[in-house]
């Protein structure tokens, strides 16, 4: 039982201004963290209850599911972080020891988790497996932000699988993705949780997926359809709508175009006609080969790169940037009038992204300065390919379901998957012995996180009402909280607590008295506290033959004691 | 439940040797834990387990008093460490951040919890008030040792109180000593584990107490008798035995001695007399005052010179040294003949350790080489004060049981108690409104901790045997082992296990088949973990119908299934 009349860590009368976080601000009035440092917080007792709560929650998911809790180190020697290739990276703290000596304080544990189960593994029956463990990590932010969505210091719950193949890891993905979502559920998040396709980088073009909570104050933007549809923005696609595409074809023409460099507002103009009626054409150099490839979209819509660049990294090479003036003169065009017209010079691969499909009769350039053409359509064009490579819109309409509209949400990460196929694996020398007694040492793995601090800054932003945090019943840092007015009446409070707490139910006694201890303190700071269940034992109630019980979502009623 | 047949943390044929600590090799070799780097651990599964129950149990009874759990940042701010005066200590770890900013990752927490508290604490109804946290800590250790007693990252529980005085403290102490006596006792150390006073360093001249557990391999030795009196070899006092005090004291009188720079072996060799009839003087130099201090003590006895720097604190200065040659010259002596005879020049305060006076007509020196005394006396020489001075052997007596022998053990520390005062909370500025509304800045800090990682590798120690470490009950990673032997019976050992997990047990199925995998492993396998109560399943035992359980201390029997 909490007595709050010797509980120091009081609530404050005001929220105190945090600029880029209302909940942060909620929970520095609250008493429930206090900031130690720029991206680090103290958990006082209020939050670390809820804490608690969460992680069983994560860890009674995990355990029945067979995956096994163990508590790696925090400090890790420089050798495995150089075995890996990813000592020298800015955002991961170094530790200077004695001497020469450096260490890591993880912020992740590939090079924890791979060597040992590299000890530990060594048949294919010890496969798959899967371990986990909650602990603090760190990353050297350079501006550490959101109050505790993007820390120095937070706590994750980091699990890893390991697989004798990509076949192996597929069944078990489906198991593990029921525990995510069971968790999310247990949490009170399920209505409005879903698994997004991600871009995972460079080593996870498949099996990426987040977990993404929709939130109003959400920094991402998930995009779904009726469907099982649902992506992360910069990897969502849909159908761009049609626009004068009834009207004939007709014959293409130069005409003399904006005097001047141009940008898509000008053309408009000067031509009189809709942006969606202007071709754009940006040409990209693929970095190692050197090579120029042009895409072209419609005048309404913006490259994605990050399409772009999968399709890039796909068919030609990794990296590509955007091409300079001396790369446009070296190849006969001029920026704002680029246009990979067929009876141009202009001879490069052109990836046509789908939504030219929409319009006839565009404007384009003519790849000279103030040079522009008019009714381009598709057959006056050098196209290589046809994709999809534009930023999605919310008037996009889905792929999946006709005639409707993707929509579009803000929403929260509160979980990953990630593939590391065998990037860690292999250098530190992962094998196991085969059904054939050979030797295979191919290890998959696969990663799951769930940032447990950034989660309880999600759900305060979720929880969240003007009043307090309305956490849900088993996550709340206490099951009821009792208001005693007068102090007469206090040992009966108790009692109750204590029969309460026979019950197995955590009990805050509010206990206080005193000038500014009323009843409307009391009520707040259990409003600010979340907590589901109040009582109220008075004069009144107790004439009334009992106390009050206020169950959140009824009607408050008298209970007989 | 754990699935053995699923768990890829096998145990090992044989102990690894690690030189300094057989019960880290069982614990290497049981898969409990795996080093990380020198000073830093992973805890596997099962490790991790143990860690969990025994934080339970800590936490439980922390929580029953009435403390407050929460959870302090690892990474703190290098101004907090400035503002106490310790951001240079070498032991603590400096973490480059961006620029030129540093943090450090915490070696202890005075510097997180003074400036919460300070937040919070505004009336003395505030006080006291007790918090605590369990979590990782890191010392830059030079060399790391002793597998988890002593390491680069360790865990530990915190807690810290605040008092409006120290009589205040008191009444709480005597709790907390209570709530620490409790968790040893649930932890199965209880009927060794005793409060021992300790000194604390500069800062902690009172109410400095030691948790210490007897322990073969302990790295401290605590002295008792039969009363109360549990101490710190460091600090232990105890009464020399009497040697010829009966004799009848002879007339001193100036003697030729060993021609030479002497030792006591060389003076008992040349006099044909004991060692503790030779009179020991060492001259130190305060080193503030620059004063010189002659302590004697009988020859075959040391001086501590932790008693002796208390002794010094209280009456002197803050720090002494020994003296060196340009010293004694000074004072007109000479190394190996001091000696501060009443008729000397050697006109210095001379403390006298009390085991002088268990012996007559000493042998001593004359303040000048090769010129020695003998049938020296109490009465012949300059006496300022006695004083207990000398490292307790283990033929004294005790002072609180008449001829009673004071006993010496072996233990290791499992907690400790420290007096803070205001060293923290002055420099942070605490304060309270006392009962007459006045403003208060003298805050009482008391220290409080467990070394939870040490305090395992301690249990591990305690309660190993040959074959593995006998866990209590509780404690134990799970409560029972069920081994089963042939795959048909499978069916019917889960469905054992699954009604065992019903009643709140925490099961290993043993289900491993194969070669390697008889009923000699599995018996194996159990002891290593310590698991209390093994179950088999065999055809044998189904013929009997039910399954053989033996639970640890008693005869096996047969239960019906």
């Amino acid at each position: 039982m909490l007595r709050l009349s010797q509980f120091p860590f009081k609530t404050l009368k005001s929220a105190p201004k945090v600029s880029d976080n209302r909940s942060t601000s909620l929970l520095l009035q609250g008493g429930y963290i206090r900031q130690a440092m720029a991206g680090a917080y103290e958990f006082l007792p209020i939050w670390h209850r809820v804490l608690r709560n969460i992680e069983q929650v994560i860890r009674e998911e995990m355990d029945a599911a067979g995956y096994h809790e163990m508590l790696m180190t925090i400090l890790t020697p420089r050798d495995y972080w150089e075995t890996t290739g990813r000592w020298d990276i800015p955002e991961y703290f170094k530790v200077p020891g004695w001497g020469e000596t450096e260490y890591r304080i993880a912020p992740t544990n590939e090079e924890n988790v791979t060597p040992i189960l590299g000890e530990f593994i060594q048949s294919y029956k010890d496969l798959p497996t899967c371990v986990y463990h909650i602990q603090k990590k760190f990353r050297n932010e350079k501006r550490a932000k959101s109050g505790l969505l993007r820390g120095r210091e937070f706590i994750m719950k980091d699990a890893y699988s390991f697989h004798t193949s990509r076949e192996d890891f597929e069944s078990f993905y489906a198991d593990i993705k029921q525990v995510y979502m069971r968790c999310f559920e247990r949490l009170g998040l399920g209505a409005d949780t879903v698994i997004a396709d991600a871009d995972g980088g460079a080593i996870s073009d498949m099996n990426s997926h987040e977990f993404q909570t929709y939130l109003e104050v959400g920094e991402d933007i998930i995009v779904s359809d009726s469907s099982w549809y649902t992506y992360n923005l910069e990897l969502a696609s849909g159908i761009p709508d049609d626009k004068n595409i009834s009207e004939e074809t007709k014959t293409m023409e130069y005409l003399d175009s904006v005097p001047d460099i141009v940008n898509m507002e000008k053309m408009t103009k000067y031509f009189g006609a809709p942006d969606w009626q202007m071709l754009k054409t940006v040409i990209y150099k693929l970095q190692d080969s050197g090579k120029y490839i042009a895409v072209v979209i419609r005048g309404d819509l913006d490259i994605n790169e990050l399409k772009l660049g999968k399709y890039l990294r796909n068919t030609y090479a990794e990296s590509f940037a955007l091409a300079d003036e001396t790369d446009l003169e070296k190849l006969g065009t001029v920026r704002g009038f680029i246009s990979p017209l067929k009876d141009s010079q202009l001879n490069i691969t052109t990836l046509w992204d789908v939504s030219l499909k929409t319009v006839k009769n565009f404007y384009g350039g003519a790849n000279a300065i103030a040079k522009s053409t008019k009714n381009v359509n598709l057959e006056d064009l050098d196209i290589s390919e046809f994709g999809d490579f534009s930023e999605p819109r919310e008037w996009f309409l889905s792929h999946n379901i006709p005639g409707e509209k993707l929509v579009f949400k803000r929403a929260s990460e509160v979980g990953n998957i990630f593939h590391l196929g065998t990037k860690y694996s292999t250098p530190f020398g992962l094998s196991f012995t085969d059904e054939n007694n050979q030797v295979n040492d191919t290890v998959e793995m696969w990663c799951y996180g769930i940032g447990v601090s950034r989660l309880m800054g999600v759900m305060a932003e979720y929880f969240m009402t003007e009043k307090g945090i309305m956490w849900p019943q088993g996550i709340a840092p206490y099951d009821y909280y009792i208001i005693v007015m007068g102090e007469e009446n206090i040992p009966k409070a108790e009692e109750l607590a204590y029969s309460l707490e026979k019950q197995g139910s955590s009990v805050i006694l509010d206990d206080r008295v005193g000038r500014k201890d009323g009843f409307g303190q009391k009520a707040w700071d259990c409003e600010l506290w979340g907590i589901p269940n109040r009582i109220v034992i008075s004069a009144k109630t107790l004439e009334q033959g009992g106390y009050e019980l206020l169950e959140r979502g009824r009607e408050s009623r008298i209970v007989k004691l």
